[in-house]
């Protein structure tokens, strides 16, 4: 059992870890953090979090993080360094630390640059779960049940630290999956990053397309879900494509490539066979995707 | 009020249509067509329409239509030719023609290649209401209501016949909108053929990846929804992008020079403030698409 839980970033993820670990019955207290005043008095009004500590107030999160045995950064991953920063005065061997960040060797560059080394009781964490809502109205003490979560433990890692962070995400109902930072960002650049990427350059360039011609007013429910990513925020995502940008350029170029290869089909004298099968392809590369989910929408 | 209404092609939009009218009080009697016995039987029996006739019988189709005095093909647009090439020795001046395919040059191009000429009362109409699902079992009477259906009529279409295919789907709720064919063409190939064909180019590329790295298992809802459209039906993909290849080809070249340039701003020295006017400008432009919807889900 936590004693005291800080959770730093008390938004749609920091918040419903909050929340499912006091269904849970996990921790005693909640200790929250955040920038934003609004929101952290939300998260107190809601009974999300026991006590609110304003991260904008010179000390706010160092007071919180220091009494808590359990520490959660779930800030976006953009904000990770300088969260390390207000953290390092009073990290503490006997505590948990663990994040939430979408890109992990960027986290584990950041705490090797504020502390000189990687922290034994430090793991990097990433739980697939996000969504295009934010805020602590949003959080939801199941939104992690029978979602993946991701952890990226170094050979520093102490061993004990990352089994009560597995225990810890499996209480939540997660499926805990454990892998290198590298294959981390590798795996997530191609499911995740290079999708948003994607559905910000389309949209970028049909909205130019559409102030000539008013084009967005014809289109429907496909255009509308394949474009869902683009609503996401545009601050987090610049953050997080930046910091695994060295993953992301080259999908881009393999994507360019991909593309080049299909407008030749396309563009061919007798294309029909070559593209009803490369349509099939994908559309059974997809099948092998959905087969991973019970019974859910697709 | 339509006396005999004859729907070729008793899939999702062709059963939806038959609902629709019957439910409307449209007409008073629906004849089905269609080349797949088990949906034809299915249709029949679930009393979508009053009699079958079987498209794969010599005679099927023509018999059908002859006594009708509305004729809606709703067949895949890649089956358009020769669906008119049966309907030609039983065409009658006195009944109205329309069809619902997603690419609008090409179907009036078949006309005139059948035909040796546009025909008056032939009003080429795509009601925008896809969906992954297919076959008269998934077929619904409230498919159109709220949805938009463009109407390309030409120069020589008949004035009346085009008011009363306008009206016709109108009383099925659809927001019908009339515009050139080429202006249809250039339309959809970018809100609809190009997101189809950057879906499957995704998943084609990614599903490789998978094969050995094993990427699928860690993707997430952000995933499933933005390649949605990849289970699309390739038959029916590969002829809408062929027949409409024109107008995506150079689409796709241009996506080329998107991701380029996006590709040139994340590798950047100082990419930060750029990429951020990048992503907010893309999740404006799709803020502006949304504002189209009413409140649904979006």
């Amino acid at each position: 059992m936590i004693d005291r839980l800080c959770v730093i970033g008390v938004g749609l993820i920091g918040g419903s870890i909050a929340k499912a670990a006091r269904e849970g019955g996990l921790c005693r207290e909640i200790l929250g953090v955040d920038a934003d005043g609004d929101n952290l008095a939300k998260a107190l009004e809601l009974g999300v979090i026991d006590s609110a500590f304003d991260a904008a107030q010179p000390g706010g999160l160092a007071s919180a993080a220091e009494s808590a045995d359990w520490v959660v950064i779930a800030t976006p991953v953009g904000l990770l360094s300088p969260v390390l920063v207000a953290l390092r005065p009073v990290w503490s061997a006997l505590a948990v630390y663990t994040d939430v960040g979408s890109t992990k060797q960027s986290v584990i560059e950041a705490v090797v640059n504020v502390f000189g080394a990687v922290q034994a009781n430090f793991v990097p964490g990433h739980p697939i779960a996000g969504a295009e809502r934010s805020g602590v109205e949003a959080a939801d003490g199941g939104l992690y049940r029978n979602k993946r979560v991701i952890l990226t433990p170094l050979p520093e890692t102490d061993e004990a630290v990352l089994r009560r962070v597995e225990t810890f995400w499996a209480s939540l109902g997660a499926k805990v999956s454990l892998m290198t930072a590298a294959h981390h960002d590798e795996v997530f650049a191609a499911t995740s990053h290079l999708p948003h990427v994607l559905a910000y350059a389309l949209v970028h360039m049909l909205g130019r397309k559409d102030q000539q011609q008013e084009i967005f007013q014809y289109a429907g429910a496909g255009f509308r879900d394949f474009t869902r990513i683009a609503s996401s925020n545009p601050q987090m995502w610049k953050d997080i494509c930046l910091l695994n940008r060295g993953q992301i350029l080259p999908l881009i170029a393999d994507l360019r490539h991909e593309l080049d290869g299909l407008a030749a089909l396309l563009g061919a004298e007798s294309a029909d066979e070559d593209l009803l099968a490369y349509f099939t392809e994908a559309r059974d590369a997809r099948e092998r995707f959905l087969a991973q989910f019970p019974d859910e929408s697709r």
